[in-house]
């Protein structure tokens, strides 16, 4: 059989972990890193393979993996697609996600390509939870609480901010869907905490959270990868759903990648969240073995 | 927007629950009833709807919900494919489940409609689980715990076992997927009790697991709807997905069965379980109202 051959676009810490997914999946292949630079820049494991600037310069890519922050996502999706490579992101700005499914659909139908949005941990995995928890219990509310827990989207969010050198956002469930965001940020040379703080706050990734921020020497002792979420749902009836993980945030958000750009090769053109994927589509192997085993 | 028109086909324990499923659906109407006698015989909730004989008998049927014991599932739901009706089920045999599928999806090509398999909670909804959690997690193992609670497929197999006036069979965890069956059985005035607990040990529903049968006078002490899950996954790197639930054994199904029948409305023809359709067409209403809630 034929292995699917897959580009991981940005080689940042999603990059990477979804590198390993490739490389640890038995029907994919890595066809290749595109890197702003184009070159390795000193990761040794990627000697065994081409790193360019420009997915077009990468021949035979199935999809590509967009490891890219979510700011920058739509518009290096649009480049894969417009290259004819299907893509898979994880995009994780919720808000959003409905207007760039709509917008990257045209432009992968136009190119007869597949692309999958949000495909990470939420949103994406548990995505697909709560949507089978709203079939099977219509009248109800579900509840996602986060942490404790490094968010990805909202250190990358804290560091963006200028007079930020260093920053991690830790997600405290605070129950019932509410969250505070801890921030440890070490400043700039010349930066006043004060106002950092107030343009963290600001920003809309944590403006609608209860959001702290410290300023630390080092955050080294406040950073990590372990996360988890407990995901509730009470229906009528006295019925009582609960999802609940303990995972490492990174290394499950390049899993699901690598599931995603499987599933991304067997869809028709057009633009997909995961809730809009067969499960079965995300598993490597024999429609009927998988039919056998888990159904 | 018109509304799907559901048949029911079965009205014993499942079918009614379906029905209430139905009812309660936004998007769905009951297009009637088919039982073997052809008639209401005394449920003044079916007042309102034509009881029928034969599917053929209704007009305008989208789909047909099959609350059939399992073992005459294939048949029924061939009559309705074969007179060009869409049609699920809550098929609960495992071990038959893909010979079923493959059997019925040439059956339902050829007829231009959908049938889907196994739409139960399991098999069904934790199917879809088990397969999101097996992508998460590729090296790991899950564990399905059921109960307490009394398994409805369980239940019908102790009854048909001749001998057994009435029977409960109520399914026990043992932890790690390991189950005990404990059967409450009341005896025909001939029968003899050793001779029922063999046959029942025998049935390919109980003869893996470990098996207890207990010859009572009444089984209404013994009898409940409520029934649980606890399904496990623990993954490499200290990964663990739980996901549990508490619910209402038969009204779930139906929940599920409705659903079901929505999503085999918007399949193309062939025959699929649960994991080979996208969550969101489980749901009712417009999708991109559902990727902005959910997603």
């Amino acid at each position: 059989m034929e292995k699917i051959r897959v580009a991981i676009v940005g080689y940042g810490n999603i990059g990477r972990y979804a590198l390993r997914a490739v490389e640890m999946a038995s029907d994919e292949v890595c066809a290749g890193i595109v890197r702003r630079g184009g070159s390795a820049g000193g990761y040794r494991e990627l000697d065994r393979y081409a790193v360019v600037s420009d997915i077009r310069q990468l021949e035979n890519v199935d999809v590509a993996i967009v490891a890219a922050p979510s700011r920058h996502v739509g518009e290096v999706v649009k480049t894969c697609l417009e290259a004819g490579v299907s893509t898979v992101d994880s995009f994780d700005i919720h808000t959003g996600i409905a207007a760039l499914r709509m917008e990257l659909d045209e432009v992968a139908r136009r190119n007869g390509v597949a692309s999958v949005v949000s495909a990470g941990w939420d949103p994406g995995s548990d995505s697909v939870v709560r949507a089978l928890l709203a079939a099977l219990a219509p009248e109800g509310e579900t509840f996602t609480n986060f942490g404790p827990g490094r968010s990805m989207g909202h250190t990358v969010a804290a560091k963006a901010v200028p007079g930020v050198r260093d920053a991690v956002s830790i997600t405290v469930p605070e129950g019932k869907g509410v969250h505070r965001r801890e921030v440890y940020v070490v400043l700039d040379d010349e930066a006043e905490g004060d106002k950092v703080a107030a343009a963290i706050k600001a920003d809309p990734y944590f403006a609608s959270d209860h959001t702290e921020v410290r300023v630390v020497d080092d955050i080294a002792a406040f950073d990590t990868e372990s996360h988890g979420v407990n995901l509730v749902r009470e229906g009528a009836a006295g019925y009582r759903f609960s999802f609940d993980m303990r995972i490492n945030n990174p290394a499950l958000t390049g899993q699901i990648l690598a599931c995603a750009a499987r599933a991304a090769t067997r869809q028709r053109p057009g633009c997909y969240t995961l809730i809009e994927i067969p499960p079965v589509d995300l598993l490597p192997g024999d429609r009927e073995d998988i039919i056998r085993k888990l159904v």
